[in-house]
């Protein structure tokens, strides 16, 4: 009964089983019908016969609308109780999670961070994870059952204090367990496809990147790449975790972050894909920095440094600087460096106190520019590339104010008005555009 | 320089620092001005010198917020996991408390049931509470700051679960937590201004009771009064601990429920006011049962407790029992029983699957009829109150449908219509109206 060239469906059971940790952030868990759809997606992984362990924010403006409640209460809410308040948001949507995955036949369980052993420190608002004791997990796990935890949140070790993790804190939380858990993958799941060559927003002609070394990944997220938080990169590369970055709203795969094999039991692609490294994996670009410039700055030993220490005292977080070189016979220089905007009051507040015992003449604070920077493990062996990014934005009359570099890098400083033009220029350089359009980006939840 | 006549302005100062334990409601916490303002009455009693524990439910209708997104996801949803779900509302109106407090200059740290160490057994939606290990509350007491606790909830001592205790849980909490802190005082804050010798609403001269013995109290809760749950009262009972029942809209004081001297440096009353006890302490109604009757059951020994065994059986909990008299040569008899109507269906069923091997002839079910029970510890010694009694019911042409009394109560079933009309007319013939009128009830939360 067999025609000629008719090809019969193949069965193909999933003979190794793996251990898969999903994280969803607040926008896919918006609403039921959003908990819904992702109860099913979490359902059908279980089926294929793994292990999982989910990982899930708040639903949608939960948080948004219990900070606003605290600041109807108080001005100054303490931090220990801000803490108690928003990780009630995690705790009502793993809950109605875990509702959801039951209607659907299978058991699902759900557990505080507490419950789950995601031990922290003390610094409430911001706390880092010191210790991860899944116990209780993978006691569910041995009974068959899908184990929800809520994102973001812990225990203080000394005070036994409810904490959270601070930005990005689902992912971070989303990481911690699946190297506790020695787990196959750590799934990011989002609103995009996964890691783009660029902000399809800006460059609509972006490339999805199937795969990508956590190095790379790194310096992406510490130059203004969104999708995944530099904290929970560098957290996956020191316990050799593979993440795969996938959007929640279709099944297709989207970018691993790994320098190790694919797992077969979880990917299509060949483990070892793409074989040959590209020379350039992408471009990034940040928003969010502000410039201070140091004016009239005396130009003795000790005077730069005297700048830095007033900077860092009040705990700013410098990112590029720029020492001028002393013009004429003055003896005076200027001294410019960025920093995130939200830091740009501190840090002027710091170098105003400090103005009279170093001497320099006024602060100017420049809140217009936009970073863009490149990133690739190929331009260790390439020297052209730094010529090559130079002359895209020349032919494009964009002004570099400040420039930085690291083995795989090149970032410069442009006038915020012209970022998307450099973000675009370098992009098609490089050769990095491709025919069809991408997915746009949106918010990825905490 | 003195006058008179003059009465000079005494300095009071409190000299006895007493431990309260104060629980506010969901209606005395619906939003921020209603939390703004349990705050200053919190801080007003630790200002007065006392250490002050405070219980706290879920803010308004979040319980039933959060019941409902349960149900978009799963029309069943797992015990446990609601109860993960739930517990997040005390979460949210303790933390917001802790931070209004602490914006009045005072310090507060809220905890969860299962920090402040409720420890239940595993039944979740009605757990019961097992021990009390309170470690946390008296260190945070110990270093001066006011506790809140979250109302509700607890820990389960196998399985390490959140649990609810169901039905008037936070009254229950705050109880045994004061029980277990050796608290002078529980003092439930609600939107009247105490017991009232009858439901205001019903009978507009109704008098503030303003002291009131366990074992009244427990009988009314048990027939109807709704301002403490049974579970409650019994707890301060059994730990000899004072309950003072008042509002959180007025400064006055409210009912006492204790068998004790009312603890000078919590009162304006004279400690063992009144010393003579009434006769009478009040009237209460209750519009929330049922009544079965079993009709032509044949008149054999074994016959009733077969009846009464099937309904056991389904776990339903019976009031009062009224087995008429054989008529005639038939051989055959009726059982009636009131019952809350929430367990009215599941009676008829379990009635009906025992109907062959008992051999009755039908179930009737009437949920038309209200209680009235008059309540008072003197009528051990005054052997008029129950001619009293019927006379008033009489004189109104008011049908008795069944009757039931303890040492302390009388109770009678009458047609649901003429309830009000029947507990007007027990009130005024026991002299117990008042000329003022009272405050009007309203919902006390859970």
């Amino acid at each position: 009964m067999s025609t000629a060239g008719s090809t019969a469906p193949r069965s193909v059971e999933s003979l190794v089983v793996a251990l898969v940790v999903q994280k969803f952030g607040g926008s896919s868990v918006a609403d039921a019908d959003g908990i819904k759809r992702v109860a099913k997606r979490i359902a059908a992984t279980k089926r294929a016969g793994h292990e999982v362990v989910v990982v899930v924010s708040a639903m949608g403006d939960t948080t948004d609308e219990l900070i606003d409640l605290a600041e109807q209460v108080s001005p100054m809410p303490p931090a220990r109780e801000l803490d108690m308040l928003l990780t009630s948001g995690e705790r009502i949507s793993m809950a109605v999670l875990a509702m959801a995955i039951s209607n659907l036949g299978l058991e699902a369980r759900s557990f505080t961070g507490s419950q789950a052993g995601v031990i922290t420190d003390s610094s409430h608002g911001r706390a880092r994870i010191i210790d991860v004791t899944p116990g209780r997990i993978r006691s569910a796990l041995d009974e068959g059952a899908i184990a929800i935890v809520a994102g973001f949140q812990g225990v203080s070790q000394d005070t036994k204090d409810i904490t959270t993790l601070g930005r990005g804190g689902s992912d971070t939380t989303a990481v911690a367990l699946a190297a506790a858990l020695k787990a196959d993958v750590c799934e990011i799941y989002t609103d995009v496809d996964g890691v783009f060559t660029a902000d399809p927003r800006i460059v609509p002609t972006a490339r999805k990147i199937n795969r990508i070394a956590t190095e790379e990944m790194l310096e992406m997220a510490a130059n203004g790449a969104k999708i995944l938080m530099l904290r929970c990169v560098e957290y996956a590369r020191n316990y050799d975790l593979p993440i795969h970055v996938r959007s929640s709203f279709s099944p297709h795969e989207g970018t691993w972050v790994t320098d190790f094999p694919i797992p077969a039991a979880l990917s299509s692609h060949s483990p070892e894909e793409p074989v040959e490294q590209p020379i350039i994996s992408g471009v990034a670009h940040d928003r969010s920095e502000a410039k201070i410039t140091v004016v009239g700055v005396p130009d003795n030993p000790g005077t730069a440094a005297a700048i830095f220490k007033a900077v860092a005292e009040a705990e700013i977080n410098i990112d590029m600087i720029v020492q001028n070189v002393a013009a004429g016979a003055s003896g005076r220089t200027d001294i410019s460096f960025t920093l995130p905007k939200a830091e740009g009051a501190t840090a002027i507040a710091a170098l105003d106190k400090a103005q009279a015992a170093i001497g320099f003449e006024r602060v100017e604070y420049d809140d217009q520019i936009g970073k863009v920077s490149l990133i690739g493990v190929g331009m260790r062996s390439h020297p052209g590339v730094s010529a090559t990014f130079f002359d895209a934005l020349g032919s494009k009359a964009i002004n570099m104010e400040m420039i930085s570099t690291s083995e795989i890098r090149i970032s410069v400083v442009t006038r915020l008005d012209q970022l998307d033009d450099a973000v675009r220029a370098i992009h098609t350089a490089f050769g990095l555009d491709t025919e069809a359009e991408a997915v746009v980006y949106g918010g990825t939840g905490r």
